[in-house]
């Protein structure tokens, strides 16, 4: 199995990392992180850069494609027509069309999610239906048919766990579970709005609409 | 406020990008990602490289430092004494000298942690006292003094959230929280020996001795 991890200019690394350190360990799979072309690829701290192994045009068949989010680079993601048209073509034979956080907006503006359920970061859920998706914000992970799509960030672990079930079988996520010693223990719940004090979902919402 | 992250030839990712994503959210932090010299190290995949943005010499006197762990390079860490050097270096003026994973045995090479309580990878505890530690392989995060050790590749996320809250306050690690939306809701529940079946168990410790 041929597992595509999507890079691209200022994309958000544990987007990305989190559902590579799952998914990669699945049984019999290649992982591949993919961009225009092979080299490194700058996340939206402006310090970290993760490496693209092939480029898109290599990639031409993956099983399962994963598209992360940004903070800061959504918008010419979804504006790059060698990403969205490869995000088309591909999603023809893939398994799974999955992504993490404002990456569903991406698979959007490719028009893969036309009507479809889906989620995103709580902070973008609105931007959901202008890409002709229907907003499902209480759910952490949204599927229908072939397409899967995370709430923000962190998520993408949780969706990547519950791809390995489906495609391996319910041990094997388990494992994967156990390897990465995913027994998560937040010392805080202000994972979601719905949990998080009004002046933290505030303070929150203005430092990450300002740095967007 | 300067963060270190450590990057060497194999680690894992997620112990490095899962703290990165939460401690490069704090207010006026410097991020940084260290390892010999600036460029493209590889992770314990093969595949994904992630890029070093300093040296170690160029990064004398870091507030913060986390030491990632690694499936296969772990040994050869504890044996490079530029490393070590450096670990012993800068935890003079570190406020926290922390590890997630196999980091910990990083930290112990240095000789951090003589005589100190410390945690690891559930499957790497028996290596503590080597390196003069004493496991507690019941808890997620150990701190001592200016020493935290989280256990295996995930916890970091937990760890690096509750440092957030030691170093800025509780609403700021709460607004980071919120940030990433880290609201973990596993699909399965086999994220600790103590959890996982005994089938589970057995064979995550096959495959991943068998990987070491």
């Amino acid at each position: 199995m041929q597992v595509a991890v999507v890079l691209y200019d200022g994309v958000t690394a544990l987007d990305a990392v989190g559902p590579y350190e799952v998914l990669r360990a699945m049984p019999g799979t290649e992982i591949r992180m993919v961009a225009h072309a092979p080299g490194p690829v700058m996340t939206d701290s402006g310090v970290l850069t993760l490496g693209a192994s092939h480029s898109y045009a290599d990639t031409p068949a993956p099983d399962v494609v994963l598209v992360p989010g940004s903070s800061r680079g959504t918008q010419a993601a979804m504006n790059d027509q060698e990403l969205t048209g490869w995000l088309v073509s591909v999603h023809n034979t893939t398994r799974w069309t999955t992504s993490v956080c404002t990456g569903s907006l991406i698979l959007g503006a490719a028009g893969l999610l036309q009507g479809l359920p889906a989620t995103t970061h709580w902070l973008a859920q609105d931007l959901l239906p202008l890409v002709g998706a229907v907003p499902s914000p209480s759910s952490r992970i949204v599927h229908s048919g072939r397409i899967a799509t995370a709430a923000g960030v962190s998520a993408g672990i949780d969706l990547a766990l519950w791809l390995a079930g489906e495609l391996c079988g319910r041990e094997v996520a388990e494992s994967i579970q156990l390897g990465i010693e995913y027994d998560p223990q937040p010392p805080f719940d202000a994972g979601h709005p719905s949990k998080a004090s009004a002046a933290v979902v505030a303070a929150t919402r203005a430092a990450m609409t300002a740095s967007a």
